[in-house]
């Protein structure tokens, strides 16, 4: 058995919208890691914080966005030189409303199934994006 | 948006011994959820405790085993009638040893990958198991 990185938990959300896009946010030019990457909402919980609490929390942090979570999507993995972050991946659906960013992103887009494999992720969420843009499908509710 | 049941979390572990076999536990006759149906090691996280210090500790007290974490192995869901989990699924490795189960369960097994998904699983992780045995095979370190 080898001596490993310690795992960090973050949870991250694809969040809906009616016609079924999801929203992507463009990391920072500034931020240490991956710099102008495309990811989802959300983040790492906070001391004592249950995930659910921790992701309605950073969503509406990084966009304004009250969310709803509806089912889990899947995971993914990312690997530092220190660190190893799992995360839990949602899915949402979101009160329409403007997007509001922070500054640790530059932009956003809502897009469709078909673009969301498309976009330039940041490399831990690709696999998580081809699988799901596959099997999610544009879901519309109107 | 309808309001929905809160989801808590939950981290389960898919354990691999030297020649690729998982490790499975049957939960007890007892159990009020899913008597009798085969489960992977892991539970709920204590609180203020990281994901990895739970797993570690809950494989611990459910088999006597100390494991390591390798990779993020999956997702999965289960609905009940007052709450929703969201499992979080890792893979680890495991110092050999024998196991010793807690009164949670009642059996364990070292399955294959083409056993595991023809087991008697608790539904929520036949999905999961399906697909993580078509993509994981049956590893061999020596």
């Amino acid at each position: 058995m080898t001596t490993s990185k310690q795992f960090s938990l973050s949870v991250k959300v694809v969040v809906r919208d009616r016609s079924g896009r999801c929203l992507l946010l463009k990391r920072s030019m500034r931020s240490l890691s991956n710099p102008g990457k495309w990811e989802f909402p959300g983040g790492k919980l906070d001391p004592g914080e249950g995930f659910e609490e921790a992701l309605i929390r950073e969503t509406a942090e990084e966009t304004g966005l009250r969310i709803a979570l509806r089912r889990v999507a899947g995971a993914a993995e990312s690997e530092m030189p220190d660190a190893r972050v799992a995360y839990l991946i949602m899915e949402a659906s979101a009160e329409p409303s403007d997007v509001r960013l922070s500054d640790e992103h530059d932009d956003h887009a809502w897009v469709t199934m078909s673009e969301l494999p498309e976009m330039d992720l940041a490399e831990q969420f690709r696999r998580f994006a081809a699988e799901y843009s596959r099997n999610a499908g544009d879901v519309r509710s109107d």
